[in-house]
């Protein structure tokens, strides 16, 4: 076997669903290695939500979206099967932006070894995106104090699991906003949230209520839907929105609006967006915040794992469905 | 003459215009004082859209509202006519929170004495709520930066005429958003803005594209309405929104959606509201970056004067309108 698989993006999703139709599955000749160059196979590739960005045909958008053609982006882990590289040999671990493809030729830019010896979707699901994601949003944006009341949204997903244990595991009343009776019990019994809302129900702000009586400080946005007017109107003054992801939002083509403004001044609250290639730099800061938390057995996560390349595809509509419980992994 | 007249709010609006029902016109003993305390005859009166929040019958609000049977709060500028207080003098300028009445009993507390001479318009007008809001807004939560692109909305009125001429002043690309053809050649020409843009018109996005082909860094908001979300669209990265006041809502019972956080996060927005009493601690510092300004004459101001006390009560429905030209001032 001379040739490995790739699955190149070809055309720009418009709403709706993923298809196929957007996709070009390819095979490529495994390349023969030059001095400087290792080859890594992927075992598993990450899916988040950030990919609908990379899709997008938005020429505005924070990051450059993949071009027409180009091997679609995403984050993967794999162990170096061939080197002609000093610092990189065989057998061991790297992780980094990878692509949906089975090998990956590489100088070493943009990767990094993974010493931790946790499995190979315990990275991708706490050290990948998502853990530096919920690090960076929680304490560099929010910043959380103790005694405060938190609300997560999406809080089953692989952000937002991380970012209410967090929460939880430095003192703070911790609410999680999930799709199901099954994620809701997962994040209260197994995560040890302090309460979970499912937004399908239809006693919402009765619930709010009741779970955070003393108002909320701190908003963790990761959905959209109509639930934040409601949380909006329970925060307390100086409240903090963290604007992390819309995932609600990114199959519609017109936008539903937001809040309205009225209760950004009535309670001085501050709304502040973010998204991770503005702080790809800081990365070895949020790890060092970040590790003590897991070593110390306070971050749990469970996988939901999809199997070979071309899943890849449909398992994006999870995102969409929310049927997906854990962290969304392609194992290759 | 020992009496005077006062006005007490006997309901609270609910929507709409505003009308006598919602006030009790009063005539009042003028009091005799005891030691310690001085009589001030209140010459002119500020009105300013807080006072709708004032008057709101939402218990949440930044500040309690005026309780129902109370003096209607404002602030104006007056005169002591009679002293039992060693450090007041006959003859002496106070500003503060003065209500409407022709007279008012005080002991100094919240009263300052006015020193710098100017008219009493000029003082309500640039010294008062409107210059200290429009210091803390743009320097405190904007933080603008020299060459940067500022849009402010409601920039003929009475904070947004100080914003846009502060901001030009350290060297902001500066551009106003207006209600009328008069008051776009006002700020343009008398007040130095860079370009005026009626809202009324209908090639908004085209004048945004003209005005600021660099994007907009910063978006000072005292209006709100359709504009909103052009203005979102053509922020840069990291752009902020400092929230001042939402004119175009205080009348409606049910308020207008925000605009979509899908822009706060591909454009990594910070949108903060603020009020004044958080920070009448500051006053003194307020004061003191904005005299400068003052004193080396970038600061222009007009006063739309109406005449007698009563004037007050319709004069709050010019806010709604627009139809005043420069800060609403009740004269006695």
């Amino acid at each position: 076997m001379n040739t490995f698989t790739a699955i190149n993006l070809i055309k720009r999703p418009t709403g709706g669903a993923i298809t196929n139709s957007l996709f070009d599955i390819v095979e490529k000749e495994i390349p023969t290695l030059k001095d400087g160059e290792f080859l890594v196979k992927q075992s598993h590739m990450s899916l988040d939500p950030a990919m609908f960005g990379w899709m997008s045909p938005d020429t505005e958008s924070y990051i450059p979206p993949v071009a027409l053609g180009d091997v679609m982006r995403s984050s993967g882990i794999g162990e170096i099967v061939e080197s002609k590289h000093p610092d990189y040999k065989v057998g061991e671990r790297v992780m980094g932006m990878m692509g949906w493809q089975e090998y990956v030729l590489s100088t070493g830019q943009g990767l990094n070894k993974v010493t931790v010896s946790l499995p190979d979707e315990a990275v991708l699901s706490i050290f990948a995106l998502p853990g530096l994601t919920a690090t960076q949003g929680l304490f560099n944006v929010g910043k959380p104090k103790s005694g405060e009341t938190i609300i997560v949204t999406g809080a089953a997903g692989s952000v937002g699991s991380i970012v209410g244990q967090l929460a939880k595991a430095d003192g703070l009343n911790v609410i999680g906003v999930v799709g199901s009776q099954e994620k809701a019990d997962w994040i209260v019994n197994e995560l040890g949230f302090d309460a979970a809302i499912n937004y399908k129900s239809d006693n919402l702000d009765e619930q709010l209520a009741e779970y955070a009586p003393n108002g909320i400080d701190l908003y963790f946005e990761n959905t959209g839907g109509p639930i934040q007017n409601l949380i909006i109107d329970r925060m307390n003054p100086h409240g903090r929105v963290v604007v992390c992801g819309l995932i609600s939002e990114y199959d519609k083509q017109v936008p539903s609006p937001g809040p309205s403004w009225l209760n950004v001044i009535k309670r001085r609250l501050t709304i502040q967006g973010f998204t991770m290639p503005d702080h790809f730099h800081e990365v070895p800061a949020l790890l060092e915040k970040l590790t003590p938390y897991v070593m110390a057995g306070k971050i749990k996560h469970r996988s939901h794992v999809l199997n070979g390349l071309e899943s890849a595809i449909d398992g994006l509509n999870l995102f969409y469905t929310g049927e997906n419980k854990g962290k969304l992994i392609v194992k290759l």
